[in-house]
């Protein structure tokens, strides 16, 4: 649980507060002064009568009842304090510095449980421990630096790992990013990222918060409440940027081997992400650049006027925006003539409008007006404007400040000259201002921002899924494993995924039979082994009842072979559809083209059941075989809009029947005819 | 031409110099005096006797013989300037600073031909115009700022754009960049980027001259210089990363607007800087890292150690370096113990290499001798330290400098901390030392830099081509366009690629016969049209004689038909090779797999003719696709050799008919019995 005593304390003390700046305990105290904390402050330090000017006790026993506590002392010695704390002097909020609890030892775990028993007992929060702490507009209660600009509308920050979050920091200070709160969760003992969220949600007041939120997240832990929280936020208008460190194979073992968690699986935090519309970010730079575009007017577009007096960087960053999907549109006719006309010779106006070296402020002011009032094609501008160190700058970067706060139009200002201009580009940055001093990293991080969906619809699509009878299919499954071919035939009857015809059975002239009345040619698989096709079990485009027989005898001398199983043989293209349960996350649902698309190329698109029509169209379409789903040089494609039913459908399936583990639908095949199953493995374990 | 006069001149005179350091004549004169310019420094300006404590003249007439004159005086007056210097005074090199002349007016780029001819009459070296300047170790000849440090072992930096150097520059100096010279060549009337290149290698000292080679291109004017002295100083030891803007379509026309150029082709862009061994960058923060990154010890191998005291930047660098198919090497065994054993309760050994938030500068020093000597599977390592404000770090620091110079394993000092460990960071970078701020930015870059092949041989493969045979044909060529089928199989003939058969009449009966002969199933194609399946032309599969009538007269009904070809209907998997005749670059050769591979995906790869074997097989192995090629899940893959035989035999036959415009063989079907051309279009075009 998250209170007011942890936000806004009326007032605080630090156990373990020290007159030594150089550790922990003193940097705690210099920080809150620093940041003019404006409650009562008492220090707890056997040593001292005065810390850094504040009355320091002896004992926690002697201190006046106090709202948070902050405890900066080493960890064993942590839970009689604590005790007294909660018990004798009604604190209600707790942040624990202090580290060498369960991320290094066993009996640091256990000392971690006391802790946390003490503090429920009490009904306080209760932030770490192993963090740097918490800071936002009401104090400073970390014991580190840097500590940036704090504001109503800066942006709220919450780290998983507090070593991180400074150097995160770092990276937003060099782009003037302000801050609203920052907040160390450390081993998130009581409150992880997403409790921090979730409170956020709960209290969200759209006239006193901020809408900006970062998150740097290690393990996602609760996946469901970090979904829920995150997709409520962005629905009352917030943004989200997150990091999710331990995207590939190497990353997963980093992240273990630092914090003891087992990363979850990149394509389900792939799936969450874009179902909640976080922007997910691969590094710090691009995380506070995200931050940093969210503190602009919203863009409502994707075209962008590029406004430059230097041709190489808006050449870079529309190479960047092109890349991104993004447009760069030309700019023609009397509009663009007219403002041609008011510019030096040699300027151009096509987009990148290049004002050229020589440009004035008042061109630039003027280009401005022109994109913001006439070029209705311009739904962003990005202004590049450094200096070659002659003459100062400070009346360009004043017509950029107030054309920022006139125009409607987001305005991305990117200021090279960091150093040259180095005092004009800090003034600029005073005034409130981000800076994005490389155009293409900013370029990047705007496609990422504009290629994130908006949060998905929450409602389950029931429509043509018979949940009851899902349930009573798998309630009946009498053990774990993979289901033979009956029962997937039912259940996937059940959520009306089609199936072609098909009979199993070892009996060689009910076989031949069923071939006589779906006709001539015939597929026969052999039922019992996983892996069909790698010990022969599979043959094609049978024609013949000499054939027919012959695969019949052979088949059943497989090993692990119980029967066979006939279906008409189909024509259409291969789809591939499928679903993996992970752990707490609930169903990853993969879809793609079948054959070499997912095994070699490995061109699929995740999602996360229940999944909505919006989200099943953006997987199909975002696949790279997309065109061949649409239809492509003159061949038929398929139909899109079934397959989009049966992923749905599918996910809907799932949603209620999380006992199975792993689908695979491979192949769907998209005949003249409709889409049919081919083949499906299930596999499920009840617990 | 460049000479000596330009780079060491032993006098120097400012033609435009002023009192007013706000103006390019006189920031001009105040950098060469800041940069304590040994040789005779004189300006001209009418108006005055001294110029910041230099003697001026006021006329060029007046002055006494100088080896360099740099000139900032308006476009028309430069002319008559230029004259008296280059006849009268033995000026020996000019860099022209002012603009307006060809980029801007037609008048403009007549003064430039005038200036151009004055100068070349004189033998002299012209840099310019419309350009920042020059400035080395010798003197510091720009009207701008910043001006970084010169060292002989910094960065060779050569740019077409003045203003995109200014902010090269900047994100440059915040990481600690050196450099040894830096050319900003303008309008490239004499010298273009390529020319500079050209003198760096004929003059290359390996004992005085820098290694490490920047460059900004804005067009590529003369590709063959570039290629060959690109090749040829890498050969020399030389590392070059350069950035060729324009490389999408809105990034294009933003080129053209710049400069009038016409920007060239990507992938001809691509297929020269592999070939070259040219690290290709795509932003300002991207070449200023990868230039940072040769400043270090050779990097010898893929395998990374990741050496950290906070866990978050480690993983996210481990994702970066996993994503660009770097290895981070799990470390165990017994020298792993024993080096966890010398560290803190809670650090991680196993790579990430984790000394926790509170290790010493001391476990830094062990950790990194381990990788140093004891971790044989450890090529470089990469080195996270910041600071959390509370203790300073210049003991790490100091330890991170004497390791760099002691080890012979690249180490990379990523240092977060800019703003609150500022100092430090200074003083680290003062040493003679780079910093990269951001791990993900370092270990794109650092897999940039890896994933770029060595030079390619400039041999060229002759064996197996008929070069005369080559000529002959293409000489007797009556007339240009697209070469009928028997020309075509009598070119590719002559390159020993080998067709399949076929068989190309009017006559039905001719027809009938050579089916019989090569026994059905067959091909029937129309002769005439270009896209020949897009009207009916093509068809597959003909199994009876009847069939292969019905389509004769059938094809032959269709428009611009003029006869029909008939060949063996062969199985196999279809291959695509072709090339495009790209003014001044060359052939472009692309290869891939066919079908969806090249319609849909675009999954092609580029070379530059001629291609020797080495460039071939890493063609082919950057596929996506290549797992068909190589053979999967049991399927039989292709001959690799004999693809990469047919790729480097087209590409000399290229080398030699340079008429052919177009090429493609399309599918190159690979079957059991060898590769054999199916289809292939040739246009050829003399002039």
């Amino acid at each position: 649980m998250i209170n007011r005593e942890l936000i806004n304390p009326q007032s605080i003390v630090i156990v373990g507060g020290s007159n030594n700046v150089q550790k922990p305990g003193g940097r705690l105290v210099r920080n809150l002064l620093d940041g003019k904390y404006k409650g009562d402050l008492y220090v707890v330090n056997a040593k001292e009568t005065e810390v850094q000017g504040v009355k320091s006790y002896a004992n926690v026993a002697e201190i006046p009842d106090t709202e948070l506590a902050i405890i900066s002392i080493p960890g064993k010695a942590c839970p009689e304090v604590v005790e007294v704390l909660a018990k004798q002097k009604n604190v209600r909020a707790f942040i624990i510095i202090s580290a060498g609890f369960g991320e290094e030892t066993v009996e640091g775990g256990i000392i971690e449980n006391q802790l946390l028993d003490i503090i429920n007992e009490a009904g306080a929060s209760f932030i770490g421990p192993n963090c740097i702490g918490v800071m936002n507009t009401n104090y400073h209660g970390v014991f580190t630096q840097p500590v940036p600009e704090f504001h109503h509308d800066g942006v709220d920050f919450i780290s998983s790992s507090g070593g991180t979050a400074l150097f995160i920091l770092e990276s937003a200070l060099t782009k003037g990013l302000r801050f609203s709160s920052v907040w160390s969760v450390g081993n998130s003992k009581q409150n992880g990222v997403e409790d921090v969220l979730e409170y956020m949600d709960r209290n969200f007041n759209p006239v006193t918060d901020s809408k900006i939120k970062m998150l740097y997240i290690e393990s996602i832990k609760q996946p469901d409440k970090l979904l829920y929280h995150a997709s409520s936020l962005i629905k009352k208008g917030c943004r989200i940027a997150a990091i999710k460190a331990g995207s590939t194979d190497s990353g997963k073992r980093a992240a273990s081997s630092h914090t003891g968690a087992i990363a979850s699986s990149d394509s389900a935090v792939e799936a969450l992400f874009r179902k909640a519309g976080i922007v997910r970010c691969f590094s710090r730079e691009e995380l506070t650049t995200v931050a940093s575009i969210f503190t602009l007017n919203e863009v409502r577009g994707k075209n962008c006027a590029i406004i430059t007096h230097a041709g190489g960087p808006a050449v870079m960053l529309a190479d960047a925006l092109s890349k991104g999907h993004l447009n760069v549109p030309n700019l023609e006719g009397p509009i663009a003539n007219e403002l041609k006309s008011k510019l030096y010779p040699g300027a151009a106006v096509g987009n990148p409008i290049d004002i050229i070296g020589t440009g004035t402020p008042e061109h630039l002011a003027t280009v401005i007006d022109y994109c913001e009032n006439k070029f209705d094609e311009v739904d962003l501008m990005m202004v590049i404007f450094g200096s070659p160190g002659v003459v100062n700058v400070y009346d360009a970067y004043e017509v950029l400040h107030k054309k920022m706060g006139q125009c409607k139009k987001p305005i991305f200002p990117i200021l090279p000259s960091i150093v040259t201009a180095g005092p004009e580009v800090r003034s600029f940055i005073k005034k409130g201002h981000v800076n994005f001093s490389d155009e293409v990293t900013l370029g990047t991080a705007l496609s990422r921002v504009l290629n994130t969906p908006t949060p998905a619809s929450t409602d389950i699509q029931l429509y043509g899924v018979d949940v009851p009878e899902v349930r009573r299919i798998i309630d009946q499954l009498p053990a774990d494993g993979y289901l033979n071919p009956s029962q997937v035939r039912r259940l996937l009857g059940a959520a009306n995924i089609p199936m072609v015809a098909e009979f199993t059975s070892d009996d060689k002239d009910e076989i031949i039979e069923f071939a006589r009345k779906v006709k001539y040619p015939v597929v026969a698989k052999v039922v019992g082994p996983v892996h069909k096709s790698d010990i022969g079990g599979v043959a094609l485009n049978i024609k013949y009842e000499e054939h027919l027989l012959f695969e019949f005898e052979r088949m059943m001398r497989l090993p692990e072979v119980t029967s066979i199983m006939v279906q008409p043989m189909l024509k259409g293209t291969e789809l591939f559809l499928g679903a993996k349960y992970e752990e707490k996350f609930g169903h990853v649902v993969l879809c793609g083209l079948g054959g070499i698309f997912v095994e070699v190329l490995k061109d699929v698109s995740y999602g996360l059941s229940p999944l909505s029509y919006d989200e099943a169209y953006s997987m199909i379409r975002s696949l790279r075989g997309y065109p061949i789903i649409k239809g492509t040089r003159g061949q038929k494609g398929i139909d899109e809009q079934q397959y989009a039913d049966i992923i749905v459908r599918l996910s809907t399936l799932l949603r209620f029947a999380t006992e199975i583990k792993e689908i695979d639908i491979n192949p769907l095949l998209a005949t003249d005819r409709g889409l049919f199953a081919v083949d499906a493995r299930i596999r499920i374990e009840k617990k």
